[in-house]
Formats: structure tokens, sequence, C-alpha cells
């Protein structure tokens, strides 16, 4: 599970790019050609053209060519993988905070027991 | 703005391991030691370090040493900015699609006259 590459892995790494997310934020208000999707960025059509298969290689994007021009579209429910992972380890993170609080409060509420402390 | 590495890059390019998800998933549930963190990953010391290192650069991970130990924390602040990024992307495409549903339901209830519409 540790060694092969998967679908997280693809799309973090298409993710840590700024010209990526260029294009992806572009794309989360609606399909665009390559070119529209290259106009913002100080770069070649080529090296464009290189970032989108990165993320058509991560799901985050399909792309479509219809006659001479290639449209794209964004996948917005593989974005749901990404961010589950990161809600799920904040959850984790919070419940633990919470936990931590219950066990202060306690500690706090029954100052007669053997961690015994005087309150301010 | 698109050409500097900025604090994204570095969290994703952090997030594309899954060696380095594993520590981060164990730090989720509270503070370990180096060993504990190398533990569940077949690779070794030095190579755990290595991943610590992205970790700590990226500011998902806080490292200080008490005598002999390293103690490892999650810094959950961190996260917020790459939720906060996908979370946007999603909420732009839902409204792309609120809109685009407003848009099919006014042509469907007002079929003859092309641009009018009946306030609900």
């Amino acid at each position: 599970m540790l060694n092969k590459p998967d679908a997280l892995d693809r799309m973090f790494q298409a993710l840590a790019d700024p010209s990526r997310r260029n294009m992806v934020e572009r794309l989360s208000r609606g399909p665009a050609s390559v070119s529209e999707l290259a106009r913002p960025l100080a770069m070649s059509l080529p090296a464009v053209v290189q970032h989108l298969q990165v993320l058509e290689a991560s799901g985050l994007v399909r792309t479509e060519k219809i006659g001479r021009v290639r449209t794209c579209r964004l996948e917005p429910a593989s974005l749901d993988a990404a961010e589950h992972w990161i809600t799920e380890r904040r959850t984790a993170w919070e419940r633990r905070l919470d936990r931590l609080g219950d066990y202060l409060a306690q500690a706090t509420e029954a100052p007669e027991h053997h961690d015994e402390r005087t309150e301010p």
C-alpha cells in the first residue's frame, strides 16, 4: 500500500503547481478551450498541454476534442477524495482535542482526588 | 505569482506521498517520536527523517528535540489553506451548476418568452 502511487498521490501532485491550480480555478467556473486556459499563464502552449496531461492523469480534468477545439472540463467529484482525506485528519485532531478538554474538565471538577490542584 | 513556489505548492507536494500521508495520519491522533512514526513504514530511519523534513518545510509538522527524543506534532491550522482551496473550487463549481439549473428551470417554465422570468 505504501509503495504504489495511488489516486491521492496523483491528485495532490497535480495540485502542487500554481499553473495547474490556476487551470483548475478557471475550470471550476466552467469548461474552457486549451487556449483560454493558456491565456493568463506566461508559458508556451506545449507547456500548458503538459500541465493539462498531468491534470488529466490525476482525474481532475477531462478533455474532449470537437473539430479543431479541445474543450477541458473539471471533474469536481475527483476533488472529493482529496477534500475527504484532509477533513478526516482535521476531524481526528479535533476529536483528540475534545478528549483532552474532557480530561482537563474532569481534573478541574474533582480537585479533591489524587492530582489535586488549587484553583486560581 | 505563478512562478514562485508558495505555501500551497509545498503543502500539496508534502501530501503527494503515501509515507508522508501515513505520518500525518499518525500525528493527527497525537504527537509521536520519530521512531514511532517510522515503525509502520518499511523504510530506513534516514528516509523517514527526510520525509519529516519535507513535512516540516510545508508547515504541516513541527518537531522539537527534548533530551534524546525528537517529538513530532501536527500543525492542524496549516491544513486549513489546502482544505480552503479545494472547498472554494468545489463551491465555484456548485454555484455554476445552480445557475445552470436556474436557467434550465426558467427555460422549461416559460418556453414562450425567451428570456422573461416569473418571480417566485
